[in-house]
């Protein structure tokens, strides 16, 4: 297997980032106080738990702590939850495209995978919730990845009583949606939802996610992650950040405006851009193929990410931005398309 | 599989804490320095290879940057390796008592595990490297846990030229002794050597540690590992603490003569401590149980590990606390035994 394969990360500062769904703007300045105050306490292991974190997460989304658990990005929350109910020649199923790293997943626990394809204006075909032998998961990204289009909350409770096992919803960009499924687990068994402080608080160099489940699987799960998998100085930032919902609120507004302008700029340069609830659009275009953009974009220190979906076809996935960082790239696509 | 319970961690500050072999005291100053220029950068991801540890690491420790791999501590790093090495039904071997992990780590990969019992004096008996069907990685904790004591680095690479399968060499305590393997992968292909900022560098709460190998080993663990598995401002840390040799060389002095007063104190009271090599003592009492000593601290606010070990005995683990803390700890156990 050739593994998972993140985003380019050019560790200079001479790139506008447009390629891994960073949030342009610093956190929440509650951030750097939080981690300043832990800092003398680093000698000690921190709380396995991350107790600090959940508290705080109970009280701003209206759960009980032990709904929750902690991971080292919400990648890790993915690997936990595919370790402790998927094993080998058994299977998982997600629509494609979407996030690659499932495949990665299940192919690290010797597992198979079903890749059903969404249709043609990114809804899920009736069959993604039909039997089969040995599936043990179902992720769904929503809003998924790379299109930025979601499955409402009300599908995916319907989906989730059809299916033949636990379904992940995977919402790392629910922040920037109208809607979002973090109550459904509370009304169905089978639905799990995964959040990461990556984009929408702006820590994607934190490495903090979530998980919200029912009390006994979270119990199941803690036996599989490694005990001290969140550092001390990440809970007491992520618990920080969430507390700061204010300041979620104002970025979350400039980043949909921004979204907003930057598909009505797209669609004028003749790209196809697929309405998105996430921070990121997908575009293709009708006559300009995909990868010479991509790279010309490059040479001129503007990254946005080139897909390309063997059964599906390629686009670019642009990063919503700060106005300037979309302005300069509209500028300079109005060059090249 | 009931999972890994890592040692007792209390989260108000009212213990003297003995238990879980952190270092007593703060981390280099440089840290903090080092966390603080790298907050600006969090909206980012960090970088997936770690570069800058890993240039450091090199450096410091005289080794090319491809033959290091970070992880989220070195239970990350142990994790890896077992994901990459070992599938359902294959076996790895480790000597008993050891490191509990190693079990666990087996289990979750739907492994089988020997375990093979130390000789009375803690060294490996021969059939340690016994060719055995399946065997597909053998753990050294070097030194051990909770004994402290050390396969010397000559034997260890002779038992790795005899060993049927690659041997993962579990440095995490090795900055407190008086030799280590760390120049044993370019000798023997076999070797891997972990580490960990955890205990000598006073950094438990940050969860860092490394592997270093082949480098043909370290690009198969790449694929295995989270592709973000260690946050941007854990990198910087690190790095900081690891340039930082005058802070390491100044308290891996400390220690060692608090070691050496601690097992002093302990015989005097009649206990059996073996000498030991790391930051904590191994003892057991030739009339005292060790339970009740354990749980009598306990309700005095000084919080040592209970280790008992089917088909071996119990015992307390001490760890090498400040010169006051060990004052403290050896006043009450006086009026214990």
């Amino acid at each position: 297997m050739s593994g998972y394969t993140p985003g380019e990360q050019p560790q200079d500062d001479g790139f506008v980032k447009l390629n891994t769904n960073e949030n342009p703007y610093p956190p929440s300045p509650r951030v750097a106080e939080a981690v300043a105050a832990a800092l003398p306490r680093l000698n000690k292991y921190p709380d396995p738990t991350a107790g600090a974190f959940r508290r705080t997460a109970a009280e701003v989304l209206g759960l009980d702590p032990n709904w929750i658990l902690c991971g080292n990005g919400s990648d890790d929350v993915l690997t936990i939850v595919t370790r402790a109910l998927v094993g080998p020649g058994e299977a998982v199923r997600y629509p494609y495209p979407t996030y690659i790293l499932y495949r990665t997943l299940a192919q690290l626990q010797g597992a198979r995978f079903e890749e059903v394809l969404f249709q043609s204006d990114w809804t899920l075909p009736t069959d993604f919730a039909a039997e089969a032998e040995g599936v043990k998961l179902v992720y769904l990204a929503n809003p998924n990845s790379p299109s930025g289009t979601m499955i409402a909350p009300d599908d995916v409770l319907r989906l989730a009583e059809r299916l033949p096992c636990p379904l992940l919803v995977d919402e790392a960009y629910a922040d920037f949606a109208d809607t979002n499924c973090l109550h459904l687990p509370q009304q169905c068994d089978r639905i799990m939802v995964s959040r990461t402080l990556s984009k929408s608080y702006a820590l994607a160099g934190l490495r903090f996610g979530f998980l919200v489940a029912r009390p006994e699987l979270i119990e199941q799960f803690v036996k599989v992650k490694d005990s001290y998998n969140c550092d001390g100085l990440s809970i007491a930032a992520a618990a920080a950040a969430l507390a700061d919902q204010a300041w979620l609120a104002e970025h979350r507004a400039k980043l949909r405006a921004t979204r907003a302008r930057l598909t009505v700029a797209l669609r004028d340069l003749g790209f196809v851009t697929v309405e998105s609830q996430a921070n990121f659009t997908w575009n293709t275009h009708p006559t300009e193929p995909a990868r010479p953009i991509y790279e010309e974009l490059k040479r001129q220190r503007i990254l946005v990410r080139y897909m390309d979906y063997p059964r599906w076809g390629d686009g670019l996935r642009i990063t919503v931005g700060t106005d300037a960082e979309i302005d300069c790239l509209i500028d300079r696509l109005r060059k090249i398309v």
